[in-house]
């Protein structure tokens, strides 16, 4: 029998280049390339904190597709990539320009046609998916393409169908689509997600909803028959209904060094300890602290361990004598 | 007929040479560099606003002198440069060192003998100033060398009897000349200006005015007949008198990564938008605007779009999803 | 009456992102940004040695967009812009990571649906081609889209209708179309072409042309009337024939730190020394020059001077004490 | 059933510190750091040249240890690491400053206690050496402990009594051990080994061998039984014998970019080929190309595909149009 | 007679690696190299600021050694280094990854068996401690080893003797040894001591001491018989016990760029100000200005001037006109 | 009595400005900064090889100036400087763009009225001059200014009435004199000098000799009565002159990452041999030694040992396993 695996997440890796603090886009000659994608930044965070953990994708064969899956591995990650034909795929790719007040932080995709936007689920090891124990993905994938959305349900229904624990971050792109058309495809994919993710912003812009975090979670968790709700709401932190109880969780302080990941940092943080087995609120905290970390550090990436998780939620920090 | 220019100005641009963050002129291997001068600031800011900007100056017919050139051209400038031979002149250099309280930024020209300071008008192409609809200059060219003086009164002369506004800024240097001796320079130049730009504590200090901002806007407007008076006062915003009318502009606030060329920014904004028709409180608007976004980026230079000028006035920001 | 261009160049310039000497693209985490394209190369290439050269093109309304504007621009090109919408165009990109024997340089194109490839004539001032002493394109830009060739065969009608001499440069890319596809593209460009630009190879393997350059040369001018054939054969120098008269030009030798490039340098010496008057030998000497040294520096532009062409003309150099 | 394992190699991995061409230890201030050991090098080249490659060793439980494992998974290669207290342990570092005629490349190891002189056998995964087709260790590893010398034998002991083909490079070390007590070590665990690698000057100055290539060659084979025995002879390249067959091979030229790791990457090269059913003819050559190879890209690791190298051997290269 | 020397410190100088800000030690691949170390730190401080200062230690005979005694000469600083035996010996090091809340800094120490731990009075010029006015050591020397436990009781010995000024930082450091060894091990020097430099946090938690810092101070003079003793505490500032009088001093601020060395800068401007005869308020003022300006600069150095520390005692800074 | 010091150079050091490899000064960003001069890359190369050394110079009392300070004392020079009126003075700069066949190095200074322009004898430690073994000095520092002309000819005069030896570098500079001003120049000042170093060319051009560098020598030594002439002939190596006796020594090869201060390196180990007590021949092969390790490395100075440079002599080099 093969060995189970912790997670499995699916989606869309891109390079992301990015030019030193201070400079602009317009103007730079450097740039730093890092891999970033909601979904593979859940499966390093994940692993990072001890899951076992692969990520699904497609890929060009080239040094470029190569560049992301060498990164993803180094942090423990195990790629499964579809690899595609060199010459007739892309990868994709985002330009972020860090910001500041009053200049945002400014994020240019050339993701059309990439790779993925052909992935069908032959292509992957869809038993990968059954033999997981969570399976997570987001609101990204399925906007890229028809293919990948098709490719998303099926997915997910092939998790469901072998039981394992379905999660979905709706991280909603208004490049990608507006919010009537992503609140459809979302809907239907809703039947098949255990566990949401959803910022307060977007359940009231994409999806309609009104009122509180609480409210929004109530009313999500009983329309869609979710298991959990975690709704987050930027600095006043998340709010989760499990089991029809309701869990606040505030936000660590950070000093912010990179903001971008934050939300994937999250749920990296909080799969990873319901994976360990821990309750709704430990995966709250251990998700908020995660986050935070990640905020430290430059890139897409929570590049960061147990034990320094750990010394968030338990209030320590420091210069080591 | 030769095409209307919107604007022109006239003045020295160094090399600005800087260490990194963190690190002293005293101890650094690495310098960055990049181009730096009030008047071809303004014509970067103004040009990367939509005007049509040109700037005249005198550099050594150089890599040195070119890479200036190079530089400004970039953004759109239109350089009008006297070459002079470069085995027997020089580029005006200043040294840059970020500061970080207690310690104070640090300052260090090494200008003497720049190849400007031996500038004449009949080496500039002054027909470009009577048909430009805006001349722009500062109280740092007349301090260069007498040369400069006169050659900068000829300019200002030629664009107010081509019925060119002319504009000043007041930009006093402690190091390049005494109080008094600015005082009586800035003075003579003063019946050839329609707009003043003055910090408040230069009108305190070298122009020997009391009292508030308003008071100071009044007592030159009416000692000098100005069309326009702009005091600037720091953190606390500029006021303008024009027209009998008093107009006043907070800052925008702004997380500042390079402080230098605030003041320049200012001004390229305000100039752009009276270039466009905008009334003075629509230029107090733009020219805070565009210093706010030239904080939070290195170098002199304001390098930014009329769209982030206008998403500052309209307080939009933040990343885009 | 506008004022007489000297030289007007159309095509595609995309950011190429290189890795640092020695490092991999699939393990890199800093890439230089630096704008390159056939045309615009030529553009920046004869500019630098004095032309008054315009370049065609289009491109997102984006920093990626400006960012190759304002690269051109600092070396006194002026871009004529088509500018696409941001969010619905693209730039094109090439990957460049230096070789090594036994290792060859690695160029990965990610070119496919950028902006240009939708650019029509009237989007373009071709006023600006017909007002142009000399129009260049090159065979690259007909690959790119069938409107694009169809725009190339646009522009070099309107040049051929206002008496400007039009020049091409076959530049077979094997990425972008089959030898025979290009072949007949190309030769039904060739009516519309007075100066030609081919390499021996490309003569012989996608125009199926067989012997020696000067036999190559003959043949193409007898069968397509040019006015001038120029056939480059790598380290043997080129041979141009012209008015039946064939001219050989050996290369200068260079210290290669970036040979990509090189094709277009020799291009913008040529056709810079012509529009100054200079004979074919005279020409072929700028070009063979202006390749060295484009040899010498980082990136696909010839950053160099008429002063230094000359030297090496003369056989001057070395240190100057 | 566990899955078989290609390759399993079994070493120290050190951090590797080196300043930047042109610039000494002694007054540099930048340091790259890379992971290099002569066994994680032969995993790595292995395993990117197609095989399942595990490396075995013992690092501190800190990020200077994790730094190495990160760098090594991104390759590809599964590390199997015993983890020592972070606090009582520590990662064996080296510095390489490159040189240049004539100034020799200069390394300084700062190795003595690293974490792996105390591993011992049980603390490593020795299954998977007995389930693996080949185990790889070098002559650096017994040198660095009597703790090492001793779980060495023992690895190479399970490797023999599981069928597991054994490869040795000798690698001698001059500043870890002299040439008698090194020769007395090695001698001992020939015994354990089907495979050796041996550069001819250390065949003389520390075998005390004879000779010509063949002849130490044929004179190892008799006296210590190996299946096979490779000995390298620098830019001579390599001589193999084989069921009493003598293979001769070439160096591929190459424009050496950085020497270090040419003789693991000859390893990598040739295992590799071995474990795809290559003859020794084919190994050969894949060893010393994909040596070649490396001598093109910066640090330790011969960062290539199957595919250069198949282009290395069959002799193609250059800039793809 | 040999010439006077105003300050002798002995100890330990390690070689600083740092990454990049917002990069971790786990993923980096660049290191910042600096020279590090309590008393060279007090030294390099001293020097800047006008003393005449010597560095007593012993490194390898290899680039590394050599490189922390060009960095300190290049400050003004006479080392007096024991040389030992490059291939027997190592230098000190120590990882320092820059944090942010809530992530702390994270220094990893390699410095077990570097050379200086076996250091012997007759290998130092015990001479020059005998001439000093001052002679400043840590408490981290007699954790090195016995051996710079011993070789530090013998020059305090040899200071005292001369009547040469002995100060002492106690500097515990956790990674070094128990609170009750480093107390028993404090105890027997501070018979030897004048001035001791104690923070708060040390005297309660390693002296066993209670109360505020002026309770702490009377109670270490009184026992101990100390002509000084100051205790830091932290941004709370420092309170120094003279001759029966209490000083407090208050910290000045500082934008943190890099906190290291802020203590060793305190004590470099008081011993600096009390070489140049000023009183103790004067001492606290210097020490706590130059500690300030230290902190905004990158490495454990305060790379300052007279000037500057004096411009923050007298409240003067900012961007200089 | 003052201790002797065994070398004394006095002349002017500069900033060494230099863009990356493969970069023009036109287009460049960043620069790297070292401190450049004949005299003090004589004093640092020297001192590196054993010798005391100091450096007689005059510079401003601004960062600038203290950074070369800072330099030159990293490598164990005595600096000995006039220290001028910052606000009042300059550093000299020289900015340097690394060439490449067929464009040379290019040196482009930026050195008039540099602070040392104005320096006289009782601004400097004379006495240092008069108790030194040596005293070093070029043909460029008379020819910076008449005031510097004085100077040399008064510490040239110093240091013959004390009886120490004086070597003198023609080291011509076209930038700064014509031949003639220049030939009149040496040769007053050569009754004053004992040791000559001049290249064959200089020779010919500037001092008008005829014939092979034998002949040369010859010739000065009897109309000057040099005790010692150094002839070098770049490649062809030096031919030295002394007692009568003529020696030649070949160059060593080397692969040249920086040629600047080849020259000055020469001189360097040349003197510290003698110094040393070493013979002619010795001391011609430690300046050619030392000069061909200066060409491996960045920057104006021979950063190398006397371990090397033995090694060097000896034939020795390579990889130390």
């Amino acid at each position: 029998m093969a060995p189970m695996t912790d997670l499995v997440t699916f989606g869309e890796t891109m390079l992301r280049l990015s030019p030193p603090r201070g400079e602009r886009l317009e103007t730079t000659r450097d740039l730093t390339v890092q891999a970033g994608g909601a979904e593979s930044n859940v499966a390093v965070g994940a692993a990072r904190l001890g899951a076992d953990a692969r990520w699904l994708s497609k890929l060009p064969d080239s040094p470029l597709g190569r560049r992301i899956v060498t990164e993803l591995r180094s942090h423990g990650v195990r790629p499964d990539v579809a690899w595609a034909d060199a010459d007739a795929s892309r990868v994709g790719t985002y330009y972020l320009e860090h910001g500041g007040e009053p200049r945002g932080t400014n994020v240019i995709y050339d993701r059309a046609d990439a790779a993925i936007t052909t992935v069908e689920p032959d292509e992957l090891p869809t038993d990968a998916v059954a033999e997981a124990e969570w399976f997570h993905t987001t609101g990204i994938t399925p906007a890229l393409s028809e293919t990948t959305a098709e490719t998303t349900t099926a997915l997910l229904r092939t998790a469901g169908e072998a039981g394992t624990t379905r999660s979905f971050d709706l991280n909603y792109r208004a490049k990608l689509w507006d919010p009537e058309t992503a609140r459809a495809a979302y809907e239907e994919l809703f039947e098949h997600v255990d566990t949401l993710f959803v910022p307060r912003r977007d359940a009231r812009e994409v999806l309609d909803r009104e009122g509180g975090a609480v409210e929004i979670a109530h009313g999500l968790a009983t329309e869609f028959g979710f298991d959990t709700v975690v709704v987050t709401r930027g600095l006043e932190g998340a709010v989760a209904l499990h089991d029809g109880s309701v869990y606040e969780q505030d936000v660590y302080e950070a000093e912010t060094f990179d903001a971008i990941g934050t939300g994937d940092a999250f749920v990296a943080g909080f799969v990873a300890e319901r994976l360990r087995g821990g309750d709704l609120p430990a995966a709250l905290r251990w998700g908020s602290a995660t986050a935070a970390l990640k905020r430290t550090t430059d890139g897409d990436l929570a590049v960061t361990t147990r034990a320094e998780v750990r010394d968030v939620i338990e209030g320590e920090g420091g210069i080591d004598r």
